[in-house]
């Protein structure tokens, strides 16, 4: 029998033994849940022999327990995911039910209970991930969230373990796989954005209505969370300013492709002063042209990919499946053995606490932009579109006319330059009247750059 | 003060208070280690605000104490490495000297003395891992080795943690930066092996001895430690047979790059059978081709990337600097926190037994192949080499003939065929009188592989 102890506050946690099953709860039997059920039903002894813990699922809590489920005895289905979390036979509760509500009351009542959580819900990590993780820490339970960010690629635990001591510059992320999908289609067939979205949701890569997606709010939480393990401080989504992808046009891809670039949706987070205690930062989620030999520009399709640059360790990336049944599964089933590992040392993944960082207003942020500009082919028209620029401290890298006449485009590369000045520069042009029209307007990710 | 505790073999083991400094010992002060102490000196307050823990260095073992180190107090600094680990003052030692003696004794001396051991040394991992860890295990203490292999990328954390659940079927690593470097050289700029090698040294990115580097040994033993982390099984080096990029000719470099390939040097570490107790395996080096729109083939220069394929996870692959003092000593760093924060929680990291698992012979090794043969320029050498190849059970997916007369050559690409039958193909071919010279012989890694 397991031992039960009261820690300090009165809770009772339980202590497993070397050779004790460690019993698993799961809320929510989608695509994620369903491949984890299979798993622990069809895989215990396996996975009990790679991983030195037996983990036995004792309840799987689904919206309608009327449904059958191939494969799931009926006795493990119930309807009451209240009742499965106090459930004195669980010790670890695993939530996929996704979205803040019911999840956080769950997750609660979990933690009170004297369980230790694993969640792949990125929205309750990117809305109250800094509280709920003091609340577990205070009762020495885990509350582990690897598969919240990019399914089955190692982040979460490299980030808050193994880069533990390093200093972060910068982490840019391809944290969508819809979006990624959707830009690969058009930067390789010529599709147009439309076009692409159609056919991500014919294969289930994008939703019926896919704006969580293509409106940034999904890689905005990712984000948040990668800014929390990042700069060890407490970001939550509303923090994080988004563009989508459905202003991207193909004609600024295929000028990017000309240039040496191609676009993709980046989740940017950065150092960008401030002290060790206070960090300022910067996180934000957006559309970016990226040379075409970073190694993020070679990430296709429905692939994710993290790039961190640390002061010590350089550059790295971690590249794989970031959704799908599987590969999340996998990754909730990585967490599920820390914790039933820890569960049996005593000990549970370490908790260092958070502050609240600043964060460098938009305006301020420095990086090097691209514009493609409708105009009038007439002389004067470059003169006064260049003094624009020279005005609000732009400075111009490289300058392209394509095409003539009614069709005439200018296409510039800015160095560096302040975001600020750069809104002040484009709300100028769209003033002049020899400007027909300000079309793709993208920034660049450059060596120059210097935020 | 700590607390000093007996366990159950008598060892002391002392606890560190949340608000102590965890003491650190180095041994070795060379690239890695003087690296390491610039940050200790330097950062130990910016690594406590990061990671929750206070490092303190309290000693730094050398061979000759007499030479002045700049930055490091002297009163630090110690000829006597064996005295430092059993001083009584220190909590954990990070072994830095790289090769088996004296750093296996200096370990073990460190685990009998009850201290937890970081170590980047490759070498003693892939001999002596096994026995070292058990050791370790046995006296609740960690041995942490990240830095071993690649560097600063997280890849021993998330093969024993995060993909703990994981049945990986095959890891291929591009492990060596040096090779990796010389390859890159060889086929973007076109030079020779041994022009490539020379500018490798002058860059430091080779030693003078270039051996170890461009034989394999060093993949050779950075695979057998991704062996037995993947596999959960006991590998050493002399278990891993390995070929060299030496006899890599510039010419297959060019025909690779003609078919659509690059050639890498590869740890391949493969499940090829057995049980989930007792697993059959193969784990070796060569260079290899891979298709250029594989995520490795993306690997230039002095990186390093290993890609991991997994049956829930899916693909995965981790790259970023795999050598250099500034990111070895921040896998070390990521090590020594985590070696603090186990001290402080009383709970090591984990360890699963490892069994000696099977190995599947060289022979029956399946994948496809490339060879690059000298011809006579006369009717009827095609069929005869054709024959050879249908006798000996390898089918052929491509030929094409290449120059004329005293030039002529036949490139074949085969179908994935058995290593064995390869091998007697060969030798046929080269007792063929048609046959002037069996040039480059590859490997290719292929989607249509299936070992």
């Amino acid at each position: 029998m397991p031992s039960i102890d009261e820690d300090a506050a009165g809770t009772q946690v339980r202590h497993a033994g070397a050779e004790e099953a460690v019993r698993v709860a799961v809320l929510g039997c989608g695509n994620v849940g369903g491949a984890l059920v299979a798993l622990l039903l069809a895989d215990a002894d396996a996975i009990a022999a790679r991983s030195g813990v037996h983990l036995e699922l004792v309840g799987v809590a689904v919206g309608d327990p009327s449904r059958a489920r191939p494969g799931v005895p009926s006795s493990l289905i119930t309807g009451d995911a209240k009742g499965l979390v106090s459930d004195p036979r669980v010790d670890v509760v695993v939530e996929l039910i996704g979205g803040v509500d019911p999840a956080r009351g769950l997750v609660d009542a979990a933690l009170a209970a004297g369980k230790s959580v694993v969640t792949a819900n990125k929205e309750l990590i990117a809305a109250h991930g800094s509280a709920l993780a003091e609340t577990a820490a205070a009762a020495r339970l885990d509350l582990l969230y690897e598969a919240a960010v990019a399914g089955a690629i190692p982040l979460i635990r490299p980030l808050r373990e193994s880069l533990a001591g390093e200093r972060i510059r910068r982490v840019m992320g391809i944290v969508n796989g819809t979006t990624n999908y959707i830009l690969t289609m058009m930067s390789e067939q010529g599709v147009s954005y439309a076009e692409a979205l159609v056919e991500a949701q014919r294969l289930g890569y994008a939703e019926r209505d896919p704006s969580a997606d293509v409106d940034g709010h999904d890689a905005a939480s990712k984000a948040a969370i990668l800014a929390s393990l990042a700069f060890r401080c407490d970001v939550v989504a509303d923090d994080v300013p988004r563009e989508g992808i459905a202003t991207v046009d193909p004609v600024d891809i295929s000028f990017a492709d000309r240039l040496g670039y191609v676009v993709k949706l980046l989740a940017v987070i950065e150092r960008t002063g401030g002290s060790e205690d206070v960090p300022e930062i910067s996180a934000r989620v957006h559309p970016a042209m990226l040379p075409r030999t970073h190694p993020l520009a070679a990430v296709r399709g429905a692939f994710n990919a993290v790039f961190v640059e640390g002061e010590g360790a350089g550059e790295l990336m971690l590249y794989g499946q970031g959704a799908g049944g599987g590969p999340t599964a996998s990754a909730v089933l990585g967490d599920l053995i820390d914790a039933a590992h820890h569960l049996r040392s005593g000990a549970p993944a370490r908790f260092v606490p958070r502050v609240r960082p600043t964060f460098r207003p938009t305006d301020d942020l420095r990086c090097a932009w691209y514009l493609n500009i409708d105009v009038a082919d007439r002389p004067g028209v470059l003169a006064a579109v260049a003094r624009l620029f020279g005005d609000n401290g732009v400075s111009i890298r490289s300058m392209e006319q394509v095409g003539l006449g009614d069709e005439a485009r200018l296409i510039f590369l800015t160095h560096v330059a302040r975001e600020g000045d750069v809104q002040r520069t484009l709300a100028g042009l769209r003033r002049l009247d020899v400007v027909d029209h300000v079309g793709g307007v993208l920034r660049v990710i450059d060596d120059e750059e210097g935020t």
